[in-house]
């Protein structure tokens, strides 16, 4: 019988080989298939495609027949190393150097993985493993558009008929030290794109023509003018950012005729998608057809981009308490609960399951030279070790 | 002997049926040179190069061996023509309909060479050419660069012993109707680019980055905050126009690094190129400071474009009367003595001699379809015969 994989550190090195940029699998899944085979888990690969877009494979494997169903949710695949020869240690090399495990994906997030599934191993080595269901939902695609992941992987599960109770999403919420933040929500997404048709002519005329340029930035500034809210107790204030303003008139004599700009909104649960964009549309017509010095009505249009990501809030105490305790009794210290940062596939699994986020010290991901101390590795499992028990034995 | 070339009409056609594209002469000189030698104008051809440019062909002539010198200016360079087929009549055909005359230039402004030289050709025909000297200083590069065209001229001209006591342009300046303006001055321009330079991050994240679009509309903003000024009896209020504005920042999640806009203005007399830099600069510096909101400064950079052009007046009493006389005995029609619109090579003149302008009705030029009414090229031939006669007249 081969070794249960009770070494996260083991674990993670297999997965980090896989140069799983999205949307390769690069031998990953089977990594992982390899992993919780012995671990008493059914293993399916259902790939997803659609028109335009690179197929994705993907994973979702169970484990007991009956009973509270927990699932463990995150990708395997990883951004681009970017320059190479930058790195310290190559990015899929696996390498260790002063305690540390380099790679690109060692924090976000084959890390928790490996973590997670070392965890089991050593539950089910000690004869602790709980009664009742456990399942990874694991997607070739969070990093990418994020179609052919989680949101198809959560329909396929749902159709197969499994009921999940609760989420863990091991995404690398923890900020300087492993434990100080866990994650029960995040805000959500919208962005839009605003063009300002005027009325092109030379620079000496003005009167002439109508400054799109002049007329966008008056729409932009009343969007940020005030503040969408304050935030409240549970999350931040929604913020709003400009990313882009172009034009592209090379002439310095002319007049444009269009001006474009794009802005995106983070915003919290005073919102939804809907009354956020009746708002900014509302601030966005004030400013057009503002007028106290004679200027004309500005022309402008509005294309919201595909796909907003609404706001949760996870209110499952008996979720957020289990993971706050194992956070505590392992670590020390008691984690901020928090909903801030960026949005995350816990978006889509809301939908399904109360859904809580949990993993290690995100600071190194995306960079050069990610990296993750072989202690932390060794301490998440041990959280996670206490989070799964601590959840199926408060069901019930 | 050739038969003088008295009718601008036929004058014009053969200048239109030549292509002179900036920077192409096309034979527009050599026609111009046939039509002078016979006026018994000795016709230079200098050709002046810049390094990366192609080299342009310039024309001028002079007549008379002393007194008085009343120098004509123009350009025999034209805008592409466009789209041809959009044309009613073919743009280089030269071809008359419903007492319009059609093509590219025919107003701007081979046509106010036409009605000049078939001026002079009336003069020398009735007997009437006046004692001094008159030069024609026809440039070939005023509607692209315009270094290798009337700048260079000038100084050549000057080289050769050549000192003008006053200067017409005939540019097209009059806009409803023939003689309802000319100009006896010009606003400057000032051209800059302006970037500002934050600091990329996530929109998730905007206390880590520093937003480079907002904080360049905040200088742009201060820039048009108040006016440069309110105008004054010689010239209309300083304008400035934001031309540009660059990021292309294709990810709605980013916040990105850098952002660049261009400005232009147009400023009156109450500005020096100096004075102005020094207002502006002091806005952009003040805006970039401004903390009322706990904001970090902004970090921009400021490009003042070459070849600004310096504001000018001609305050030349005998020269503008002489003009605005001719101008309402021929058409009755009292012009507006303005400094309005677009910079023109009087920019360069006016540190050689005082100089005017005067032409034909400009609305379709640089536009499809550009033509010129029969009976207006015979008008502005007898105002150019009037003017002539009555500034040799008032000298002495
Ligand atoms: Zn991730
Ligand atoms: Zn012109």
């Amino acid at each position: 019988m081969t070794a249960l994989p009770t070494d996260p550190r083991e674990n993670l090195v297999r997965l980090i080989r896989c140069p799983s940029v999205t949307p390769l699998e690069a031998g990953v899944l089977s990594a992982l298939q390899e992993m919780l085979e012995p671990l008493e888990f059914s293993v399916f690969r259902p790939v997803f495609a659609e028109p335009g877009m690179e197929d994705v494979e993907n994973l979702f494997a169970r484990r007991g027949g009956g009973g509270a169903h927990l699932v463990f949710a995150g990708h395997v695949d990883v951004v681009p190393p970017g320059e190479e020869a930058a790195w310290r240690l190559p990015p899929f090399g696996g390498e260790i150097r002063d305690g540390m495990l380099f790679g690109r994906g060692a924090v976000d997030m084959k890390g928790g993985i490996a973590c997670f599934v070392a965890a089991l191993a050593r539950l089910l080595e000690r004869g602790d493993m709980p009664h009742g269901q456990i399942s990874l939902l694991i997607s070739g695609d969070e990093e990418g558009p994020a179609v052919n992941g989680t949101p198809k992987l959560l329909q396929w599960a749902a159709e197969r008929g499994e009921r999940f109770d609760a989420c863990l999403l091991g995404e690398p919420t923890s900020r300087e030290a492993l434990g100080d933040m866990m994650k029960v929500g995040r805000r959500g997404s919208l962005s839009a794109a605003i063009t300002v048709t005027g009325r092109q002519g030379h620079v000496a005329y003005p009167d002439r023509a109508d400054n799109p340029v002049t007329g966008l930035m008056r729409l932009l500034a009343a969007l940020k003018d005030r503040p969408l809210d304050l935030g409240n107790e549970r999350f931040q204030p929604s913020n709003l950012e400009i990313t882009t303003f172009d034009v592209g008139n090379p002439s310095v004599n002319v007049i444009p005729e269009r001006a474009t700009a794009a802005f995106n909104v983070r915003f919290n649960d005073e919102w939804s998608v809907a009354t956020l964009q009746a708002e900014l549309t509302k601030r966005l017509e004030a400013a057009a057809q503002r007028d106290e010095i004679g200027r004309q009505r500005i022309t402008f249009a509005i294309d919201w981009k595909a796909a907003p990501a609404q706001v949760f809030l996870t209110r499952n105490e008996l979720l957020t308490n289990a993971l706050a305790k194992a956070v505590e009794d392992q670590t020390g210290r008691r984690p901020e609960i928090s909903t801030s940062g960026g949005t995350s596939d816990a978006r889509f699994i809301k939908d399904a399951c109360p859904v809580v986020e949990f993993g290690l010290v995100g600071q190194t991901m995306h960079m050069v030279d990610e990296r993750v101390a072989l202690a932390e590795l060794e301490e998440l499992t041990r959280i996670y070790e206490l989070f799964i028990t601590r959840w199926f034995g408060a069901q019930s």
